[in-house]
């Protein structure tokens, strides 16, 4: 990372670049070979659209221009904010285009997004998020929340970094328990389960008897929460709970094909998780988040769910399902831990040299007969002796030193120097594109 | 366009994007092919790093957290602002990162900016700029101010859109021809200028002698500002003003060198013009805009030069040269002309058929096959009758229908089905990917 005198705002020299590119690349690559359209949205929306959600209205960076009086700026109510979240502008371009679009609607989303929250430690108030979300008309089957768990399982295993899990739980199964053991503040269970991984079956059961939950309650949610496995160990654990009700039944449906499913078509990433809250209210069927094994300190780095009603026009509803990849957070392990480097810092292949700056010009001539053959090629910088030309390449990564007065070409890695026509000389393979090494 | 409730912020539909994205990989490989290195800088940065150029103040968005209070926030000289144009954070990254980059450093950016003024025609609030830099520390060669514009020249070219024309003056030039007539108020001069193609010759002089420039010294002024054309036009029409200082001649050097240069790498698209001024103080030598043909109200897509001192830490200083195009600019008019349209919305290439959806497994078992071979594929959203299923293929583009039970697949623009197996299928080339028409 550069050395930035702003905290929470993550920048990276030219080499970090070229591997958050490969990373970029590898998961718009998975989300197109899945059918997935791409879009953007801008990136500041009316507050008033923002608070929607009143939960995350204190992360929010409000914009004013420099000539706009504070106190007004701060009072109108079409004042503008900067995006949090791809979500909420998503809903809102949904509703927008309704006309023009297709449903269901699949599409991914690469952009930055800010949050106004004092950094901690991998905590960005800057980042890039990528989400896929798949939105109907109406109404959504249940087969894409099956989806976007595969879809994800594979874009992140196609990643330079460890295994991933992608850990599950469906709303329904949390409400439908909730209804069998006589709890009814259901999203304040949701808000103290959220915590387990944090502060433990202890911690969570302290700040349920808080809230008023009575002791009998808070031993049968803990209970439930630690329930995790394949289909056949959830479903045995679940049954010897011996509650009730018809929605956890269909929740327990849910999970139990989704798990099903994705472990014939993406084996060993998705596991059941009964204790996956996700803190937002409008999850209503399959949530998810995802680990990365051995970096479970990161917290997750893939999370989402399905909602039935994030996007309104008060006569018609879009129901949808998504998750969202913390693209900065990754990236940013991955280059401070070395998980995959960059062959070179620059998509140079070949460096021509330069004789004397009276034929400069010469040298320009072969940089762009390469060029108009798809070979990326540069001059070097100053005609100095070959031996610093070389250097030059050295310094950048640059595998090839073209040599226009001898006619050959030097593979500065691997020595060997051969004669070469311009119109007809290709790089080997592996020193074509900058190479990505991972860590595997 | 998508219709947006809030002016000046650009969106478009998925078949937009798709052209959005052809666009943008154009300008990256091209870039690339000449050894830019890509980097990202921060969105934000502190007011006091975006107001060194006063000139461009006003229209800045500034930052508030939603928790903090209005006036205090405005008097904190710590205050963020949201970056209107990528060369003050370079400027800003290379100081910050000097020691970890290899000069001459040659990076291209792709980023959004912002700018809080209010939207006219054309005019967006926020928009994607492309920029290229290439900076030295302490000291820059001439001939980079060659490179970028041939970059750029190639780079436009290779764009659906019409012919452009770069058009390039030098600021020595006209700072010397200021000296050689005795005009000490350089910078109004050039103020003025820039505005010749708005306002005309007339409108020019009245300005200037507003500002108190003589009579004689506006006509000289004008008259310079009126020569165009190639090396040897402006050569014999500088001849003809009968001036001379060294300032100068250096600049004609140079500029003449430029339009040689340019004619034999990329020609027909540089030309000299000497009207050409650019506001901005900070230039001192090239300077360049470029207009598209039959789309000269646009404006300059394309514009940059030489800046001396723009990066400087006390001790040393990192000159440079740059181009920015106009992303949003040129892909709004794109769009809304037709110059270019995409084949389909989606990346898909086949639409599986779903038989009934107790079937879909089978559907999802040929789909993932095509996409393990990397061929983008998606099932059918229902079960329906196959006829309605080719229709959802059709809404979106999508070229080819899947069926499992017959084991083949139909082209749906040309009417050929044949039988195909999933291990060994292609779709014929112009089909696998959406294709971009152009209007040329």
């Amino acid at each position: 990372m550069s050395k930035t005198s702003l905290s929470g705002f993550p920048e990276w020299l030219p080499e970090g670049r070229v591997v958050e590119n490969y990373i970029l690349q590898k998961i718009r690559q998975g989300f197109e070979l899945h059918g997935f359209a791409n879009i953007e949205t801008r990136a500041i929306e009316p507050v008033s659209e923002l608070l929607r959600k009143g939960e995350t209205s204190k992360e929010i960076y409000l914009l004013r221009r420099l000539q706009e009086d504070p106190v007004k700026a701060a009072e109108d109510p079409r004042q503008l904010g900067l995006h949090f979240d791809l979500t909420v502008p998503f809903a809102r371009y949904v509703l927008e285009n309704r006309g023009a679009l297709t449903f269901p609607f699949k599409r991914y989303q690469i952009q930055k997004v800010w949050r106004g929250e004092r950094p901690q430690d991998g905590r960005f108030r800057e980042f890039t998020q990528a989400d896929i979300d798949i939105v109907g008309d109406g109404s959504l089957p249940f087969f894409h929340e099956v989806e976007v768990a595969v879809v994800m399982a594979r874009v992140l295993s196609s990643l330079p970094i460890p295994p991933i899990t992608i850990r599950v739980n469906n709303r329904k199964i949390v409400q439908g328990y909730c209804e069998a053991v006589g709890v009814t503040d259901v999203e304040g269970a949701l808000r103290c389960l959220d915590k387990l991984d944090k502060i433990g079956a202890e911690g969570v059961g302290e700040e349920m008897a808080e809230l008023g939950f009575a002791e009998e309650a808070r031993e049968k949610l803990l209970q439930m929460a630690q329930i995790q496995g394949d289909a056949a160990q959830i479903r045995s654990q679940v049954d010897a709970l011996a509650c009730k009700s018809e929605l956890l039944e269909e929740g327990m449906g849910e999970l139990i094909d989704l798990l099903t499913q994705t472990e014939e078509r993406v084996p060993g990433t998705v596991t059941g998780d009964l204790s996956i809250a996700r803190g937002l209210d409008y999850y209503t069927g399959t949530v998810y988040e995802t680990t990365v094994t051995g970096h479970e300190n990161l917290g997750s780095i893939c999370s989402g769910g399905r909602y039935d009603s994030l996007a309104s026009d008060g006569k018609r509803t879009y129901p949808g399902v998504g998750m969202s990849i913390g693209v900065s957070r990754l990236v940013s392990r991955v280059l401070a831990e070395g998980l995959a480097t960059s062959s070179r810092k620059v998509p140079t292949c070949v460096l021509v040299a330069v004789t004397d700056e009276e034929h400069r010009a010469e040298s320009n001539r072969i940089a762009d007969a390469l060029r108009n053959r798809g070979i990326s090629a540069d001059t070097a910088p100053k005609a100095a002796k070959f031996g610093k030309q070389i250097k030059a390449a050295d310094q950048r990564g640059i595998p090839y030193v073209w040599f226009p007065d001898a006619g050959e070409v030097k593979n500065i890695i691997s020595g060997d120097q051969t004669e070469a026509d311009v119109a007809t000389w290709e790089p080997e393979e592996c020193y074509a594109k900058p190479q990505i090494s991972t860590d595997n």
